[in-house]
This record gives structure tokens, C-alpha cells and sequence, in this order.
């Protein structure tokens, strides 16, 4: 079976079937994503016009037994930012698509009707249909009335209103839902009247073919101990879910509290992995859950109420944060809540929960509010003005209220670390071809959690190299289809990153070695970096709000870094 | 009397008074602006935060007896375009600075308080005072309060709100309004927290001192003979105002109708200046009114309602055109009303017209709608969420309702001629340090009424060119407090730009000549664009939108300059 790409227009409603051009036979995930995106998408379009695309690609290692490697990638020109935009998820649907030979679907055009579409993906083709049913319904809708077989991408009621935060939605083994989260994706989903995406694999085998199924097996095999080994995706993470981080950030002081004002959150034991733990516990709700086939890691849980009902999955620390340190929201029922609500339009926890931080700064709600923050969410929903301001994400909220304290990068709303007193992760938000993003270069792996060293996160020293080294092997990381937490083995177990070499080249009969996969990885920050530019983008993009001169507690931490020290992430 | 420069520190809520740079001793109105805010404001800081500064300036004959010379200059960073910005109007402030010797008002910092002030400007200071009576209301309550030999600029509930469109209003000598429009300045002085500024004369000379009276004479004499004779200036104007150019630009096809959906309006004679002029005389109006002392244009009027009752003033083209043939809105008294309640609550009618153009495409209320554009102004003095989106500007509500038909360059709206079928506006549009602004190159003056000869509005030869002279020669008539219609004298009498240069000479017995002006628009123009470009501004930003691509009736004009051709713009 030869991959292939499918392409849909959705000006003519026409599919196309093509060979991969030999330049992206290498790529998957995001260096293929990125890569159509430069090729093909004028840099300076509108995101939501007709000459935007929207693209998803499966990781290299996707369809195959590879621990953690079900990842899928989607691309296109951000409406959030304005920059190359790539997100990443868990779900069923990279390993379907990968199983079918589809290196990448592609979405073009503008439908001339103003009417919603649905996309069945099938190994033959896609077809087309009018959506009439499911529109103006959440993700939760869409999914429940799709068999359990399928993949489904999906957008909510953000998506359909193409709000600049909207997500896209990716059906998972338990007919949840994981997100395509950052940078507003949903709405590009949203302008091309695609309500969902149906990817049956009717006729598909269940791993992809392999070049040499012993070394791959032998190759998983140490990446999968390698993952069980490590302390963080071994125990903290399958544990207590990513939420363990609340109390650890906290500790250090780089919780950003109350809209980026405090780096201490009182509440945080309200919050925190650990409480969230407990309530599980106590409720019979599932701690651990994998957010797609193959996960070793199981970060993910069902989180129940009080009466054992199911109310969320996939409970990030990011959204928690968000919701609860950045907002003041003790309550874990609140937020579990609100996360649920959030999935079910289809809208990025992050900024949504960050606009909204901003929309308390600016008294539309008082900090602490849980039940206004609710309330906000049904505005978001229902696509009131409120609701569309602050589905429009933290920049565009900011400007609404006339705030200065808006914390965002390239439009972006920036995630749950202090960049003064977490300074690594500081220069990641600045220069990060996606705006603000905690993943696209995790230093507080090394700052907070010392894994691969350790670099203080209050001293300049040895940021940007840090903040760079990470950004390279994640844009390689995240062309694998790779859970970007497989890094924390990664770091600190020289047999990883081998055996993932080891395994991409068993199943292509490639002959990568280590250094091709830095090489890949500098190449697509360079692609993604060129599109960004010839959009109009400059160095001062690259920079912190004007605010983060003010010192934060505890540390009295400021931002200290000059533009020339800053810029200097990309001497590489 | 030497002049001086007044700076108010509105962080520790003092004032000193300064001598001027030398630097600064040939500028005035927009040159003296732009070269503060290029010189004192970090051109990367936040619009409405500590690091922007608030400058008022009048122009270098402001305070003289000569023709149409009182237009004040106001500066800063702007809120809504995030450019340099000079906006200027009539009304009587800026003679009574001049007189007053104040070469420029200088307002930085931000009140740690969140209370309202009032500065009370004499010649022996300014004065700082809490206000609270009339925080919270219109600009006519402000201007009603004062007494009438007072200069007051003043900003309405849209300012107070720091909405990124919102105008500070200057006094005119009946106690009525004229607006420091474009930019969002408004937001700018309400983020220093002044809701109104009182310039008090007394002790002032009844004009400013001339180095040479009788050669000023002359020339003073030259330069209003100019203007009466000239056809636009000495007639059209006079007799219907600026909205004579509604039938003009609509006959040649270049009126933007339908948020710029075609060229053409039909209901363009029920919005015209004949049928403005035709109203005025029947119902007693007043057809003829000078927004300041020393106007012999005269272009604004005094329209009144059925019964006689005083409506509004200063009731331009541009507001008509975006709310009448933009919104598809052909009834005169509603676009007064609405002129009306947009001075009073302080808010650029073209910014916030175009902005409801794009929330009608959105769906938020129909096209041709008066009543429902009336009652979103009333959103808008109230501060509900969708008045603060619509108050932010074309722009933002283009991004809120996820549009893409978003008629605007670097973040101001484009104004009321189609760019595709005047094309030298369009390069105005693009190339502008300000963000789309007709004022800065009127390239309608030679395209469609032929002043200075005559370049075909529909071929692209000699737009550039033409767009270059005209913004070089606006950046220096901005600079002298001259009003910007006597450029049709300027381009078309040989005698009338001597004259103003020797009228600056007798002033100030300076030996400049037509050349030495422009090399000062020359300068003004880089010192701008040096700011834009440091503040991460590119080549890119001087674009129209994409929707220009399509073809407008009833031409089926297109845009169709490539970049290369824009940017030869700035070869100078």
C-alpha cells in the first residue's frame, strides 16, 4: 500500500486522490502539515477566506504498535494568530488515517453556499453531504451519533461561529473527546461549513505495513521501557494526570495567578493532581485513561461527581490552571464542569479561560466566580457579543475592555508558567513559531522538573540554548505522531531517542540517525519561521507584553531579557 | 512671548513647564506631534498603557489672522492601529494655545487612582482636578458646563470606555463639537484618566506675534483671494458642504456601498448635499458655518429636524457616505441623529459606520436598518458588549464575527472612496503612516475633480506618484494648522503655496521656501514610518485586504498593484 493525499474542495465540492510528492515522503505530523501549509497557503491570506487550508496529517510512527504514537496533526494559517498554526491530539483518528494510507488529508476553498457539510473519509475517497442535523450541536452530539468504529473530527458551536479560539475535536476510544486545541483551528473547520469528518477504515488492515517488523519490535520495545522507567511517565503522570503540576508549579512559584498577577495560588491544594486523585477515588471515577490506543502513559481519567455521573476527561493542568490559579477558582467540580462545557462547542480551555481571566480584570466578572464563569461559557455558546468576544481569545478581549494587562504572544494567550519566574519557558512563549506555547519547547522539564539537567528558572544563564535545543526535538517529536511526553524519557535515557530512530526507519527502510532527527527538526522551525515572516512577521513579535516589567511574587521575578538576547534563539 | 512646551505627568499628577528644543522650534501641528511621540514613546509600548504619551499641537500659523490656519494636531501612539498617530480638527483650541504660547501639550503617565480628572490649562500652568459630575456623559453635557471663551477638548463615554474608536472633541466658537477623529485618540486620553481639558486664554494676546505684520498682510491677502476663487473651496464647499461629494463620487462609480459590496448607491440623492442644502433651506438649518474663527470655507452647516430644532453640525461626506451608502441607510435625518449621538458620546463616525457595515454583513442587524443602526449606537454610549465591539472598530468586529470582508489597512477603515475604482486613494489607503486615511493624500482631488490635472482613477499609471506628492504636501500643511481643502487652491494657483510659506516666514522670520516644505513633509513621513517600522510595522502592512481582488461594480475594477509597486511608494 502506497500513501497517498486526499484533497477536498470545498468550492466545487470536488475530491481529488494524489501521489505524495516525493519532497514530504519524509515528513508526517507536523513537518508535513507545516510544510503544505508554506507550500501552498498564500502567507499573507485571511484565515478564514478562501485561500487558506486546513490539513491533517498522521505522525510518522502513527499505525503502527508504537507506544504513544497516535497523535494527529492539523495545520493551517491561524485565524487566533496569523501565524503558521500546527496542534496536536490524542483520538483514533491518526492511527485510522495512517492504517488507510492517507499521509495527509487537505482541506481547500470555500463552499459558494452558506450551509454546513460532513466529510466521510474512506479508503476509496471522501464524500461529501449536506449537515443539516447536528449543526448548532455540541461535540458531544456529533460524536453520540456516530458508531464507535470511526474516527471523527468535529467542531462545536465556537467552530461553527468560527470563534478565533475554537478547536477541533477528535473522537477518542471511549467516544471522547480529545482537542485540536490551540490557535483556533475550529474556526478555519468552521469558514470551509464542515461540521464534522467521519474516517471509516472499512478495508484498511490494522497497522500499517512495516520495512522490518523484528528491528520494530525489538526498537518498541525499548521505548516502551524507556516510558514505563522514567519517573514522570512511569508514575506522576499515569498517577495523578498532568494536574500533578499544580502543586509543583505552585512550590516553585510559577503558577500564574489571578491574570498573571500573583505566582501563588492559595487555592492550589483545591486543585491539584493530588486532590483530584482523591476525589476519584472516592466517587469511582477512572484515574487512569489513555486518550488514544497504544498510550502507555494514561495521563488522562474520567473525573465523576459527586454522584459518580461522568462530567470530564482529559482534565488538563493547563485547563485547570487556567480555570482555577488564573481565574481564582478553587473548586474542581467548577472546573470539571466548565472543561466539559468547553469540549462540548468545541473551544481551547487555555484561551478561553485566559480571555475570561482578562475579562475579570476588566470587572465583567469578579475574580473567583465560578458560577459567572459558567455563565460566560453559555454566553460562549450561545454566541452572544459577550460570548464572541471572549470565544475571540484573550488579544481581542483584551482590546474590547481597553486592558493593558492582556497576556498574550503573537495573540496568543499565554499557559500555566510564570515566564519571569520559569524563564526558559519564557523564551519559548517569545519565539515559538505558534504564539504563546508551553509544548512547542517544555522547558520546565528542565527548569522546574530537572529532567535532562537542570537549568534555574530564575537566571538568565542557559535559557535560550535550552528553549531551543527542546523546540527542535519537539518539531521532530511532533512529526512522529509521538506524545509529546514520550520527552521526559527522551531527556534523561540515552536508549529513547534511538529506538525512536530505530523504529521510523524499520518502518520506512530509512537510514535516519540521531542527528537527522535534530536536522528535521531545525528545518520545520525554519520553514514554519519563513512563513511567519512573509506573513509580517518580525523580531519584536518575539517579545513578552509590556506588563511582565512588573515584578511577581514570591521571587519579586521580572522579565529581563533583551530583544538582541532573545533573537539570539535563532542562531542555529 | 517665547513659546513653551506644558507637560503634565498624570502618574504623580504634576506639571512643569519647558523651554522649547531647538529641534522643535520650526515644527508645529502634525510634524511637532509625530517628531514628540517618535522622540518620547517607545513606538513597541501599549497604546494605553504608562509608556504612551497624549500631545496636542497647533499648527505654525495657528493663532494668526490667516485664512483657515486653526486646526489643532493631536499625537500619540494609536489604540486602535497601533501606528503613529495625528489626527487634527478645528474648533477654537488651538488658536487659544497658540496665543498662549504653548508650542505643545504634552499628557504622560497613568493616574495610579481609577478616578477621573480635568485639566484646567492657563497661561501660567495647568491645574489637576478630580472630576466627577460629569463623568459619564456626552461631550455636549462637558461643553455645555464651560463657558463659551474657553477652549475645552473632551471626550465622551467611548473615550472614558478606552475604545479603540474614540475621538477627543474639540469646541467649536457656537459651543459645538468638531473631532480629533481617526485613531482612537480618545481611548488614549481616556487611559489617563482626563475626562476634559479647559484652556483658558485670559491674560493671552488676541493673536500671536508676527516678526514682519506687513509682509504678513500680503500674503495673508494672496492666500484667501486663493481660496475664493477656487471652485471647491470658494464654491461647492460653501454652498453644500463636503456631502456635495456624494452624487460626485457616486456618478464616477467609486462610492462603497454594501461594506464595499458595489460602487454605486441608489438612494445617493436622498443623502446628498443637494438634498442636504435642499432640508437646510426649507426647515431654516444653516447652510454655512466655519468650524473655527478664521474659516472662509465655511463647509460645515447647522442641520436641523422637521421642526427646526438644532441636530447636528460639522455633518461631513465621510460620515454620511459610511452610514448612508456603506450601511445602505438613505434618510438623511436618521444619519444626523446618528452624527449626533456619535459626537456626543465621542466616537469616529467613519470608524464606527464601517464597523456596523461589517457587523450588518455578519447578520447583526439588516442593511438599510436606521433604526437598528441607531439603537447599536446606543450600545455602543452604554459599553455592552457588543457597543465595545462595534466601539473597537471595523477591525476587531471583523475578527469577533469572523468575517472576512473587513474593509480596513493596518487595523483604521478604509473610508469613502472604493480604492479599486479611485486607485490613487488606494495607494493613499496602503501606503499611509496613519492606516487607511483619505486626508493624508487626497488623490481625489486630481482623480475625480480634477485639481492639479487629472490621473485616470481606473488605471494604475501615475497613482504612486501622485499619492507621494500629495501625502508629502498633506504631512506639511498638517503642520501649520491650515486646513486640508485649501489644498485644491494650493494645487491649482501657483500664487497659494508661496503664499503660506510667507506667511510661516512673517511669522516667525524664517527665510523658508515652497521647497524647504517639502522637505518637511518629506521628514514628517519618514519620522513616522521610522516609528511604525520599530514599532513592527512592514512592507506588508501596506496592503489592502483580500476582498479587493474581486471586481466592483460598475467598473468590475479590481485592485491590481503588486506589492513591488506599492512599496515604490516610499522611494523619496
Amino acid at each position: 500500500m502506497v500513501d497517498r493525499i486526499f484533497r477536498v474542495n470545498m468550492t466545487d465540492l470536488t475530491v481529488s486522490i494524489e501521489d505524495v510528492p516525493a519532497d514530504w515522503l519524509g515528513l508526517g505530523g507536523r513537518g508535513l502539515t507545516s510544510t503544505i501549509i508554506a507550500t501552498e497557503v498564500p502567507p499573507a491570506c485571511h484565515p478564514l477566506g478562501k485561500y487558506n487550508k486546513l490539513v491533517f496529517a498522521p505522525g510518522l510512527l502513527s499505525g503502527t504498535r508504537a507506544a504513544n504514537s497516535g497523535r494527529l496533526s492539523a495545520g493551517a494559517k491561524s485565524p487566533l494568530t496569523g501565524t503558521i498554526k500546527e496542534s496536536n491530539a490524542g483520538g483514533t483518528a491518526s492511527q485510522l488515517l495512517a492504517r488507510m494510507g492517507i499521509k495527509a488529508l487537505i482541506v481547500e476553498g470555500l463552499p459558494e453556499k452558506d450551509i454546513f457539510y460532513s466529510l466521510k473519509v474512506s479508503t476509496q475517497g471522501v464524500s461529501i453531504s449536506e449537515e443539516t442535523v447536528l449543526v448548532g450541536k455540541g461535540n458531544f452530539a456529533v460524536v453520540d451519533s456516530l458508531p464507535d468504529h470511526v474516527g471523527v473530527l468535529s467542531i462545536g458551536q465556537a467552530g461553527e461561529n468560527r470563534m478565533a479560539a475554537a478547536n477541533i475535536s477528535v473522537m477518542d476510544p471511549d467516544g471522547k473527546l480529545r482537542s485540536l486545541g490551540r490557535g483556533g483551528l475550529g474556526a478555519v473547520m468552521g469558514s470551509k461549513k464542515i461540521k464534522y469528518i467521519v474516517i471509516d477504515p472499512a478495508g484498511a488492515p490494522k497497522t500499517v505495513p512495516l520495512v522490518d517488523e523484528e528491528k520494530f519490535k525489538v526498537a518498541a520495545k525499548v521505548f516502551v521501557k524507556a516510558l514505563h522507567d522514567h519517573p514522570v511517565s512511569g508514575e506522576a503522570l499515569p498517577n495523578y494526570g498532568t494536574d500533578i503540576l499544580i502543586n509543583i508549579v505552585n512550590e516553585v512559584g510559577g503558577l500564574p495567578t489571578r491574570n498573571f498577577r500573583y505566582g501563588q495560588f492559595d487555592g492550589h491544594d483545591q486543585i491539584s493532581g493530588e486532590k483530584m486523585r482523591e476525589l476519584i477515588d472516592a466517587r469511582g471515577g477512572k484515574a487512569r485513561h489513555g486518550c488514544h490506543p497504544g498510550c502507555v502513559i494514561q495521563c488522562s481519567q474520567v473525573f465523576v461527581d459527586k454522584d459518580g455521573n461522568y462530567v470530564t476527561s482529559g482534565f488538563e493542568y493547563e485547563s485547570i490552571w487556567a480555570m482555577g490559579a488564573g481565574c481564582c477558582i478553587d473548586d474542581l467540580d467548577v472546573l470539571a464542569e466548565a472543561d466539559h462545557l468547553m469540549d462540548d462547542m468545541g473551544i481551547d480551555t487555555i484561551e478561553t479561560a485566559v480571555a475570561i481571566g482578562v475579562a475579570m480584570e476588566a470587572g465583567v466578572i469578579d475574580f473567583g466566580d465560578g458560577a459567572g464563569f459558567l455563565g460566560l461559557l453559555g454566553e460562549i455558546q450561545q454566541g452572544t457579543p459577550l460570548g464572541r468576544i471572549l470565544g475571540s481569545g484573550a488579544a481581542v478581549t483584551g482590546k474590547v475592555y481597553g486592558q493593558t494587562r492582556v497576556p498574550v504572544v503573537k495573540d496568543q494567550a499565554i499557559p500555566a508558567y510564570d515566564p519571569r519566574s520559569v524563564k526558559g519557558i519564557g523564551i519559548t512563549y517569545c519565539t515559538s513559531t505558534m504564539g504563546a506555547d508551553h509544548t512547542a519547547g517544555y522547558t520546565v522539564a528542565t527548569n522546574i522538573l530537572k529532567c535532562g539537567g537542570f537549568v534555574d528558572p530564575l537566571q538568565k544563564e542557559g535559557q535560550v540554548e535550552l528553549s531551543r535545543n527542546l523546540q527542535i526535538a519537539t518539531a521532530a517529536v511532533d512529526s512522529t505522531g509521538l506524545c509529546v511526553f514520550v520527552a521526559f524519557a527522551v531527556l534523561d535515557n540515552p536508549d529513547a531517542l534511538p529506538a525512536v530512530v530505530e523504529m521510523i526507519n524499520a518502518r520506512f527502510g530509512s537510514i535516519l540517525t540521531v542527528a537527522d532527527v535534530t536536522s528535521l527538526g531545525k528545518s520545520i522551525l525554519k520553514t514554519e519561521r519563513a512563513f511567519n515572516q512573509a506573513a509580517g512577521f518580525t523580531a519584536l513579535d518575539d517579545r513578552l507584553p509590556e506588563f511582565f516589567e512588573e515584578p511577581v511574587s514570591p521571587h519579586d521575578a521580572i522579565w529581563n531579557f533583551t530583544g538582541e538576547e532573545i533573537d539570539a534563539f535563532w542562531d542555529f
